[in-house]
């Protein structure tokens, strides 16, 4: 037999972790007694209460038996669709966009692979949220960008900290990426807030890329504000896709939206860098493209509020049970997004060495899987999605309960 | 104003030219008088004898419509929908493949894109065939994995020159790239020929990625033969997509299998490897990957064999034309995939540099847009494509040969 050459590539194994690589690490530790419950991914689907509006299959279904969208895509979206997107963000914004600042995505997993290899030029750094979404950082390492963290804190409602973030700043720091509503946080920043992280990108000449996924999934008193909106005082970047406000995560769409009223990009080459990124990427299929005017003009208010209802009554509940659970700590109600954020109280359980441990040991025992914080970024907290129906919630934090309890340190079982 | 720091990003467009990118530069070349024929993409729904078969929006409405599709996509892709396509290949192969075997992709595009940085561990390079596809060479040249080309000969049919292969390989080649049938040269291989690249392979102990987009369109003499045939002999990595065979370019499917009998991608660390990268990839739409077990199975030999007539008709067309223009030089007739390189003769030709100048005049003087070989490896040659009707390569061919004569040499002139 001869020798094949090839001894195994540890590059990206060693340099990242993955939500899905994690996750699937769990579903192993898994006992087969119990059902499965599953507050560890943001899959709206998984909550048997939404459900996506007719107007999105009929669309699609449509434009597939049209039969004229078989041909491969534009390289930087089908204009229809661009145009639809650029008019539909254009609603909340001073600056209107243009078809031309709209490029179509795989989803927003395509368009953070896309931007942060545009960015990547030798010795240059990107600052990213901790805690963040992991894709960055895995796809930081793998174009060489330098990534730098800074911090969201906990007990200012998950605001950034602006201090640590101008700290870090350096003369090859080319951006920074704000998650907002924030996935893992579960947080709504203000309109004040996000203007002063504007005014500090424009003070330390970076631009700002806003992961904007969970646009409008806002259900608590602070309404979402699209970073575009500051877009004269930086330029922005908005991330974007159909997953989660229309419950269609499976159609795997997604948009790069640059904002930019100063033409900044233009000047600086950054536009021309996406579409060179975007001309060796595959795209959306074609009818896909075709279905988004539908899909973005047609459905009708009542469908996003009667989502949002269901979010936030299932934020409640999750919020509520933690308050009876001892051990664990949740600094921030959750009012958006679709994930929160609780920290492990260590010293008052027994046992257990982190919040790997604690998830895999929870996966086994209870058959529920959450994940770890360290995976967001955060060592020791745990990331707990409510995109799920509110009879799952309770009987997912009832086994988180029992599980801390009986883990709880002697002296805490007692005064529990 | 403050001084946005980014200065541009050259790594991308020095290293590595796209077939996209060029066509936009030839695009803007093109005089608006006349009605613009391409003969520069391999896009079949170009040709509008071509048409899906309605399986297929069939297959893809009911999905999206079910609403049981909404969901993210498992990492590797739906179950029903790997299994579906392992059925499918291995109708064609002594060693069956098995659902595990195969990942689905957003087009072999995709495809490419994740296999190549699978490969790239440090110092080690890649064979790729010239003339290839350039999505490769753009690829390996963004993950670090050096590049080398052997031959494809021109005048044995464009067979792979294996004495040339073999002196390019040393200890750090991991593997080999053959297209197949083969995109630019519009050949398919011969069983014995492909046996042969499977042994030269195990010789030098690397790995076979058969990039088989144009599978089974053949409409010659030598019959398609899957690479997977030799798996036996040497590991074999197979990428393929519905673009070509069912017109559906613009649904961006496709797929990696691996056919492997003797587990070598298990043993290697290639298979956990793919996986990873699997792990942080876009997926196609889920409703999408519901489609294919039905897009597989009920499109009848019909719908194939009717296609493969207006193929062959369009290659053939083509070839007798060229035999009119003395300039141009087509070593081997078409009989596979959809496109096929020809020579220019650039002693017979006056006042044009080069390809290059030649496809820009071309599509200045008479807009017909065809492909300089530059881009595909060969300078000096020409890749026309055949994937249109027959009317549309007649007129093609007419301004072609017009263009070459008005350039021709005088003393070409008087004789032609
Ligand atoms: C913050 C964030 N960005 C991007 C994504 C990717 O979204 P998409 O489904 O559009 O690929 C997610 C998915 O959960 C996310 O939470
Ligand atoms: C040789 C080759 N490989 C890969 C591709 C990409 O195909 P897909 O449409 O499946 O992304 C093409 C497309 O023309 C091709 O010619």
């Amino acid at each position: 037999m001869e020798k094949w050459k090839f001894q195994g590539n540890q590059g990206l194994k060693s340099s990242a972790v993955s939500v899905r690589g994690v996750f699937n690490v769990l579903m192993q530790s898994i006992s087969k007694e119990k059902e499965v419950v599953r507050l560890c991914r943001v899959d709206p689907t998984d909550n048997p209460l939404f459900s996506a509006d007719p107007v999105a299959a009929h669309a699609v279904s449509t434009a597939a038996h049209s039969g004229n969208f078989n041909c491969y895509p534009p390289t930087f979206g089908l204009p229809q669709a661009r145009r639809a997107i650029a008019e539909y963000l254009s609603r909340d914004l001073p600056n209107k966009l243009s078809a031309e600042d709209i490029y179509v995505t795989d989803g927003a997993t395509q368009a953070i692979d896309i931007i942060l290899p545009v960015f990547a030029t030798p010795g240059a750094n990107i600052l990213l949220p901790r805690p963040g979404y992991p894709q960055y950082e895995t796809r930081a390492a793998l174009c060489g960008l330098e990534v730098r963290h800074f911090d969201l804190l906990p007990n200012s409602s998950w605001e950034v900290d602006i201090d640590s973030l101008e700290a870090l700043a350096d003369d090859k720091t080319v951006a920074m990426v704000l998650i907002s509503p924030s996935n893992p946080c579960g947080n709504v920043f203000t309109y004040q807030h996000l203007k002063r992280v504007a005014e500090t990108a424009r003070k330390l000449g970076i631009f700002v890329i806003s992961d904007e996924v969970y646009a409008h999934i806002a259900f608590g008193s602070n309404p979402f504000v699209p970073m575009g909106v500051f877009s004269s005082i930086a330029p922005v970047i908005t991330l974007g896709s159909i997953s989660k406000r229309w419950i269609l995560p499976g159609w795997r769409f997604g948009w790069i939206a640059t904002c930019d009223p100063h033409g900044i990009f233009q000047k600086t080459g950054i536009a021309a860098n996406i579409e060179s990124y975007m001309e060796i990427t595959s795209d959306p299929p074609t009818f896909m493209q075709a279905a988004i005017p539908e899909i973005l003009e047609r459905i009708n208010d009542e469908f996003y509020s009667k989502n949002l209802d269901i979010t936030r009554e299932a934020a409640n509940a999750l919020y509520e049970r933690f308050k009876e659970i001892p051990s664990l700590i949740c600094p921030h109600k959750p009012d958006g997004a679709m994930a929160v954020m609780v920290q492990i109280n260590l010293s008052q359980i027994e046992g257990i060495a982190d919040d790997v441990d604690f998830c895999v040991k929870l996966a086994k025992e209870e058959s529920l899987l959450i994940l770890p914080g360290v995976i967001v970024g955060l060592k020791n907290w745990l990331r707990v999605s409510f995109g799920l129906e509110r009879s799952a919630i309770e009987e997912g934090l009832s086994r988180l309960k029992a599980f801390c309890l009986r883990h709880a340190k002697m002296s805490q079982q007692i005064s529990a």
